[in-house]
């Protein structure tokens, strides 16, 4: 019997994009039955990066509160890849490069989930067995016109680019999959609503009760703005070395450190409140970036290299980029309380002025202890010491 | 080694609406090799009509001409009918009715083509084999766009009456068939222009010579007008009885005549051009009415059952709807020589003006020796004697 409050509802709507329909998951997670929980996984990307967990995250909330994950994998249509040769990014995959990428996904995933509560299947198992006919019958439950409202679609089609006929059939075998595992949810991101809707419109062709759909934010990149990706180089890759991962997220800035937690941390959204209200209250921010950084980096580095990166972390900052002796700012605070950071930037002497002091923090080149600092607001609070570092040269050891 | 003169070249071409590419046919017959010449079949209607015996004409004429004609049998998609539902005159037919209008088909086409010379295919022997996969491949071969294009779907784009994503792929299943077939020319109804053209596209992707392509007229029913259906109850079918088929065929126009004897008879162009001449030198068209009459009812019901049909079309013409005694009349040449038809019906007592004459004759109900007569200044040639009937009830013997 899964586990059903106001609060593990809560938890599990907890940022999420759009749940559709309106309050259709709350009704049936009321009906105390077990869910069946489906997520599709492309098996055509090696290179597992932070972005794609944020879905396996949620599965693993929805595990923990008693319902059944399915990890699917999207065996049939990698095998096929984009026949139109028109993406190359999509060349087909051999049955062992699926099973391959499949396997890795599986490692990656299993770190976030946990196996023996997964229903691990293949869309082969029943798109395998299809004949032409079948896809001919599947293509004709749904028109034209309703796929040219898919966002991506219509633009291309508007700007005159090519839309292959058989991208028209996928949106339908991602659906006919929800038919065949008999979902009631469907997680996915949210550039994949239109793709679960149609899952839910092919259920209702079918007699089953349509499944209500989850979709998930897409994960801005380390550079707090575009969406996660290789290719933009502002991603943080599980299978990176454990240094670069605790690296790369003590580098980001303190909002954009909230979403992670979020989006990507194990902490209820409770837990996650009481730590960001801590920081609001004036403890250091840099803390909560650590416990993060160390959290991720413990899931998919295991323990001790965490402990290890932490580590190697701190005394890299200290041995090599900080210089031996910096000189110390004690910071005053003044009628209103403590000045902003550019204030103390300009005071301890690491801008020129407190104009420059903004526009090296919007440039991403100030760090505090290690980690890169976006707020020029940020207060510091009472009765702390900080190694404050200015672009590659300045430092200053600013006390408060 | 199959015949090409300029005159055999021209046969083809006579009575085509497009062949294309420009110049592609001939080019092809110059070759001096068979060509296979390919035209599809769905076996879905068992009425045949005289509407559908417009392409087959057509293939006998490549056939007598030496080129391989291959009668398709679309099987695969009747297996499948319009599974949306929304097309009930496509219902999925089984195997066993496929086979029966298939034989059905079979039996009609062979009374205009010759059997020994004939290729007959089913497309399921490729299709039967073909996977989901395979399907999602050869949607992948054409874009959403180009399909659009297709006027019947442009047309229920635009009035957002809804075009299934399934019939989206059965251009593209027409088209394989002709890769398949390796066809080198493919016939077919002036509103499949899309579909042909479809077939050369996948033929170039294979690196096949790419089929040209012949359309022929959608044949106008009875009345002249609307395409010949059976809906629209202006279709002579061509497994009515003799007397049926012989009745109609003399009920049409002068104009429908020889429309019918271009794109029906057996005759070549030159033929019936010396026909027509001999009608515009004076000579009764009736007379050219119960030729075609008779040739056709002999094509579809044999020769004794037409040489039947056209003595109780004479005989029933005059003993049931010819009074016994009608008045005569002497029509006399004025300065301009014979006085064109609806001055006759005038003088002869069967119209009260030479108005109400052509309005008689518009209306289709002045016959000519039975035959129905729409060209109010059709020349009755002096020295000839016609039994003129206008509506139901008036008549003359109306002698020149």
């Amino acid at each position: 019997m899964p586990k059903n409050t106001p609060e593990s509802a809560a938890e599990l709507l907890n940022g999420a994009e759009e749940v559709l329909p309106d309050g259709a998951l709350r009704q049936k997670l009321a009906e105390g039955k077990p869910l069946r929980v489906k997520a599709g996984f492309d098996p055509t990307a090696a290179d597992l990066h932070l972005g794609h967990t944020v879905l396996m995250q949620k599965m693993r909330r929805f595990q923990e509160l008693g319902h059944t994950v399915i990890f699917l994998i999207g065996d049939f249509t990698a095998a096929i890849g984009d026949p139109s040769g028109r993406n190359s990014a999509r060349p087909p995959l051999s049955a062992a490069e699926i099973e391959k990428n499949a396997e890795t996904y599986a490692a990656q995933v299993f770190k976030i989930l946990d196996k023996n509560k997964t229903e691990i299947r293949r869309n082969s198992e029943w798109f395998g067995k299809m004949d032409a006919a079948g896809m001919v019958k599947l293509a004709a439950k749904y028109t034209v016109a309703r796929m040219l409202e898919r966002d991506d679609f219509a633009k291309r089609y508007k700007e005159k680019r090519p839309v292959a006929v058989h991208e028209f059939l996928y949106p339908l075998v991602q659906g006919y999959d929800s038919v065949a595992l008999r979902a009631d949810v469907e997680l996915g991101g949210a550039d994949q609503k239109f793709n679960l809707l149609v899952g839910r419109e092919l259920q209702k062709l079918e007699n089953q009760k349509p499944q209500c759909i989850m979709t998930l934010p897409l994960l801005e990149g380390t550079d707090g703005v575009k969406k996660m990706s290789k290719t933009e180089g502002n991603h943080i890759g599980v299978a990176e070395p454990p240094e670069e991962i605790y690296g790369k997220l003590m580098s980001v800035s303190d909002s954009l450190m909230w979403r992670y937690y979020k989006l990507l941390s194990a902490k209820t959204a409770a837990e996650t409140a009481e730590i960001q209200n801590a920081v609001l209250a004036g403890e250091n921010p840099v803390a909560a970036k650590k416990a993060l950084a160390r959290e991720l980096c413990e899931r998919f580095c295991g323990k001790d290299a965490a402990q290890d990166a932490a580590e190697k972390f701190e005394s890299m900052f200290k041995r090599k980029e900080t210089p031996e002796n910096i000189p110390e700012y004690q910071l005053r605070p003044g009628p209103g309380g403590m000045p902003p950071l550019f204030y103390a930037l300009k005071a301890a002497g690491l801008a020129e002025s407190t104009s420059a002091a903004k526009r090296l923090v919007a440039q991403g080149a100030v760090r505090i202890d290690g980690a890169a600092e976006t707020n020029p607001g940020r207060i510091l609070p009472a009765g702390g010491e900080w190694t404050v570092q200015a672009g590659k040269r300045k430092f200053a050891r600013i006390k408060t």
